[in-house]
Order: C-alpha cells, then sequence, then structure tokens
C-alpha cells in the first residue's frame, strides 16, 4: 500500500504548467518519513479524472489530489470524488458565514464553496475559498486540496500532515539524508559510493546532478550506517561540501555571514537581479545583506558604482578590470564588509571570438584585503 | 485511446527534481496537435515500474518515457520495456562504434550502452550516451527516452516527432488559443464564459487562475468559434489584458517599453532583484531596461537613492513618502524615462498593527510628470 499523487488539471497535460504541487507534497511527505509511490496528471473532465481516481484508489491507501476545487465550471474533483464516495452535499453554515466575513459580498461562489460533501472533512484554507476535502472509507483515504500553490503548501503543512497519522501508517521508518556539494561531478563521487555500498549493503544511496551542483542520498533504517557514510562523504569531499538540509547554496551563505556577523552588497550585471532576488528569498535576509546594484547599462555602472569611463572603453564591461572596479566601488559606497561584483555575457546575443557567451568576471571586494 | 508520459525516477518521487520534462513533451505535442490524456510517475526499480508501463500501455496506444536509461544500477526502464515486449538484446557495432569515437575510451560503460533491445528502433542521442528506443507491436508503441532534459529535448523535436505520425493517429486537429491578464478573477470571467459556451456548445473553455494573472484558454476543432471567442473575451476584460503568447507580464512590459522607446530603472526594496530578474529573463532586455537599486537596508536608500533620512525616520521606509523618493531618485541618477520603486513588509516579520506583513508601497516617476 502507497501514497499517489494526483494532480488535476488540463493546462498540465497541455504542457502550460509544471506540476510543482506534487514535488512539493512529496518532499514534505518524504520529510515526514513518508514514501511516495506514484505520481498521476488527470484530465479535468470525467469520465476520464474519476476512472483515474478509482484506479488510483484501488493501487493505493492514501490518493492525494490537487486542482479542480476553483467554483468554475472546470472545476470538478470535488463532484468526482463526491460520487465516489456515494455523498451527498450539505451548506455548511459556519463556513459559509466565515468566508462572507472574509471575503465580504463581492464574490458570488461563496455560497457555491460553503456546499462541501457530507461524507467529507473540511481541510481549512486560510488563502483562498476553496477548502481542503478528506474522505476516508474501507481503508481508504482521498484528499483534495485546491491547485493555487500559495493555498495548498499552508493547507498540507498545517492541517493534512498533523491530521495523516490518523489516516495511514507509514510503516517501518526508513531514514533519508542529504548531503549536498557544489563543483562536484558524479564521476568524482561514484567510485567513493560503490566502496561505501560494499562496506553498508543496506544503504541505498541517490544521485542527483543539478547544474554545478551534486546532492547525495543517503537512505537506511540504520541511522548509525546513514551518520557513518555521512561522515566519510564529508571529509572525502569537504572542500565541494555545502552546509544547507535542502542544499541551497543561498541559505549557506545566509548561515556564513550571519554566524561572521559580515554584511554584503553585489554589483550584478549579467545576473540581472538573480543573486539579489535568491539571497533575499530566505526569511532573515535583511540581518547581513544590504544591498545590490543591478547596474545592467553600462552608464549605471559609472553612476551608482563609480566605475571609470576609460575602463569601460578600453577593457569592455565584461573584463576583469571593470569587475574588480565595480566590486571596489560597491564596497566603498555601500560600507559592506564583503561586495561581490559579476559581470558577463549572458547570451544570446553579444558574444564575440574574444568575449564568447558564457564569459563571466566576478569580483570580491573585502575591507582591507586585496580585491580577488 | 490517447498518449500518456510516464517519467522514470525516484527523484521525483521523493520531490528532489520536479518533472518539467513531462511539460515539455506536453507542450511540444500539443503544438503539433497531439492530445496527452495522462502523466504518470514511476520508481526506477521493478516490479512497480514494469507494473507501471503495462498498466499506461493497456490504456494508452502511445507511451512516452524518460529516465532511466543511463548506465548506473538505477537504470531499469530498458530492462522493463525489452521485457514487455519479449526482446532480447545485442550489441550495436555501428552505435559502439560511433559512441567510442564520440566520446572515447573514457568511459567504461560505452560498451554498456550499445547494448540494446533487437525489437526496438533506436532514436539517435547526439549529446550523451543513451540511444531513445521505441517498441511497437499489436498497435501499441513505447517510446523510452533518456531523462536529462538537454539529451530528451533534442531527441524529441528532431528524432521522435518527425516519426510520430507513422505510429500514432493524430485525429481530427484542434486548435489551442491562450488569452492573457492581469489582475482578473476566476469570478469575474466566469458569467461571460458560461454565455458564450452556450453560443459555442463545441467550444471548449479552460480557466487557469495564477497569483495576480488569469489565462483563458480556447480549444476547438472550428477556428472561426475560437476567433469570436477571442475578440469577445478581449472587449469585455479589455483593460485587464496583456499580449503575450506565453502569458508572462515581463515580457508584455518588455513590448510596452521597447515599442515606445522608453527606458526603465528600478527601486526595490522588498521584492528584493526580483523584478530585475524577471525582465532580464527575457532576451534583449537591454534595449530598455538600464538597472534595478536593490536597496535592501535603509542606509542604501539614502546611499544610492538620495532618500532623506528624516523621510525614513518619520514615515519609515514602508511608506507613501519614502517610496515616491525612491522614485524620484532613481528616475533623477539613472536618466531613465520610467522609474519604479517599490518598498513593503514582505513578511515573515516585521509587520506591525499599522503596517501588516503584505503591505506595499509603489511609486512609478516619469520624466516631466507627476509621480504617482
Amino acid at each position: 500500500m502507497t501514497i499517489e499523487i494526483v494532480a488535476v488539471g488540463d493546462e498540465l497535460l497541455n504542457g502550460i504548467t509544471v506540476n510543482t504541487n506534487a514535488t512539493f507534497i512529496s518532499r514534505k511527505l518524504s520529510e515526514s518519513g513518508y514514501a511516495v509511490g506514484r505520481h498521476t496528471v488527470l484530465p479535468d473532465r470525467s469520465p476520464a479524472l474519476e476512472e483515474g481516481l478509482r484506479e488510483a484508489l484501488s493501487r493505493s491507501a492514501l490518493v492525494i489530489t490537487t486542482g479542480g476545487l476553483g467554483p468554475t465550471c472546470d472545476d470538478v474533483t470535488r463532484d468526482a470524488a463526491a460520487k465516489i464516495f456515494s455523498s451527498s452535499f450539505h451548506t455548511d453554515a459556519e463556513l459559509e458565514k466565515e468566508l462572507f466575513t472574509r471575503f465580504g459580498g463581492k464574490l458570488k461562489s461563496l455560497a457555491d464553496q460553503a456546499r462541501v460533501p457530507s461524507k467529507a472533512l473540511l481541510l481549512k484554507n486560510r488563502i483562498g475559498t476553496a477548502s481542503g476535502l478528506l474522505f476516508s472509507e474501507g481503508g481508504k483515504t482521498l484528499v483534495l486540496m485546491p491547485g493555487v500553490p500559495q493555498e495548498m503548501r499552508p493547507m498540507l503543512e498545517n492541517e493534512l500532515l498533523p491530521l495523516l497519522p490518523n489516516y495511514y501508517a507509514k510503516g517501518e521508518a526508513t531514514i533519508s539524508q542529504m548531503v549536498h556539494f557544489g563543483l562536484l561531478f558524479e564521476d568524482h563521487v561514484d567510485p567513493t559510493l560503490r566502496e561505501l555500498q560494499v562496506r553498508f549493503p543496506q544503504m541505498e544511496f541517490g544521485i542527483y546532478p543539478a547544474y554545478g551542483f551534486l546532492s547525495v542520498r543517503l537512505t537506511s533504517k540504520d541511522v548509525n550506517a546513514i551518520r557513518a557514510c555521512k561522515e566519510e562523504l564529508e571529509r572525502i569531499f569537504s572542500q565541494y561540501l555545502f552546509e544547507d538540509t535542502e542544499g541551497k547554496i543561498e541559505r549557506a551563505v545566509h548561515t556564513l555571514f550571519t554566524k561572521n556577523g559580515w554584511t554584503l552588497a553585489c554589483a550584478e550585471s549579467c545576473t540581472g537581479g538573480q543573486i539579489a532576488a535568491k539571497l533575499t528569498s530566505i526569511p532573515g535576509a535583511s540581518n547581513f545583506f544590504l544591498a545590490s546594484l543591478v547596474t545592467y547599462a553600462n552608464a549605471m555602472k559609472e553612476e551608482f558604482l563609480g566605475v571609470k569611463s576609460d575602463t569601460l572603453r578600453v577593457h569592455g564591461s565584461v573584463s576583469q578590470e571593470a569587475a574588480r572596479e565595480m566590486a571596489e566601488g560597491t564596497l566603498q559606497r555601500s560600507g559592506a564588509d564583503v561586495a561581490i561584483a559579476i559581470s558577463g555575457i549572458a547570451g544570446p546575443d553579444g558574444g564575440t571570438a574574444e568575449k564568447p557567451v558564457g564569459t563571466v568576471w566576478v569580483a570580491v571586494a573585502r575591507k582591507k584585503e586585496d580585491t580577488q
């Protein structure tokens, strides 16, 4: 008996929307020790939807769906689920009152959203109007959540996960730990993992390469084996290691700067604000992050960072000299402890034989130290 | 009879990797007039994998898989498929020679990758080592492609799509068009769609709400009906409409600014560089986008934008006054035609009773016009 995640929506089957909901739910379940056995995406029409849900329930003890709970004509998951569990509908007066209090009389659909299947337990939606629904009968549980990630995510974490042990037994606990590396490649780590596999035959290893990153997943029922393997990997590849439970380099930067009490300012050109956006995506970034000067046009590098026009004319903005002046100007004007500047040719255009697309200069300036 | 896309991999079921392959394949098929009926994600182990593939083939005439074709121990899709189609293996001498020519003697796995199921047609992989495989028997076709998107995408477009008409009849061509709106909600558009549905009973409508956005998909076999519905929606909701085929607001901004020959500079606080990152994600942003000053700390708003310390002390950085000074300072210093400033309380901390989390001030300054 496994868990199956079903996303409902033609926008997924048409390739308009990426199914990040299944990924998010899988990750949260996995972190809580639940194993997911399958993902499915179904169209938002019956009979295909109803048949797909029945199939999923025949395979899995717990089926979690997202999408198709809104008030419009293509929102049919609720009806399909009610039909499968032979449930009638009733108006939940309390819910209706609450929806009107929160959204006022503006939305005509509120009365609709307060009509709920009588056999379902409601999961609170504190953001939008569609309640989550939980059906459970004969050892089979079907959970319906909204498809909008901003509504689904808090519902999963605050409403569904605490309830789940009442409906689904996770079985023997397997534990997983991730170890994250930067600039390390599969080929380098593979021999070590094969060696560890011989010494720890019950351990499962997963290798997840990404652009510039590599994560190793250690899975076992034996917490000591996991610890031993993790320590060995961290020791052998210590220079590539970065510490963060989610493998986010921005969180590792966050930890490094706040631990040392340093402040950071950036000057970005080719990255166009992505460094700032990543760093500020972690709550508490204001503890170390002062500013990023996204100086896309050359004139802006002069105006805001004090880069010399001569430097730009002679060496170009994508050059060691320009990156150095960007970093030093940022350090001086911002008063930060560390300044990082990045300038490159992002493409698709703008490359030359001398400076092809992909050429990047990075400079790091630190108070009282030489710029690198 | 429909098409089903199956992605193979525990990393998808664990929530480590997002299944963008299914989205990409769906979009490409959809653009070529093929309808996808289901997505499935299966673990990279049999019997679950083999059973899942058999199920998919019993439901659908064409099943396209990604993943599990590599040389490592968790790559088992090829074996499962060969078993289902009762195929033996042989070494393809030509493929082996080509792999050795391209990759040299470095990779031990090349001989492995040249052993292919005898009943399968090979699809060329011009990037990596794993060939795609196409099995077809008794009206059922199973296609295996690698999971690495950089390998799968060209294989799909250059090898599989041209072959597909030999194996799968797309049926009557349905056409889809999207219309994109900003700040329009499901409730507002729903009555119009219901009315259009009565007048155009053969038309299918899809509503795709996202945070701040809403897209409507018009699907039909009748191109005139689509045009009529699209025009009516654009007329009724003209003030919410933005023109971009992919529904990207950043592309609409791009078009607006380049069409008018305006330049733009931003001052970001709570958005932390996200506006700049979005705008520069569209190639050619340098035609209108000059800079974004991501002044996260208050002192930076003074230093780089000339916001008065009195303003920050009296009104705070999240205030009409501060946003106005940010925008005007940005306009003046950057020399842009338009400057947009945004300052708000992003949360999770920093909210007060007077300025709760979510409070945002936006100011727009334009040359020779009053700041709004």
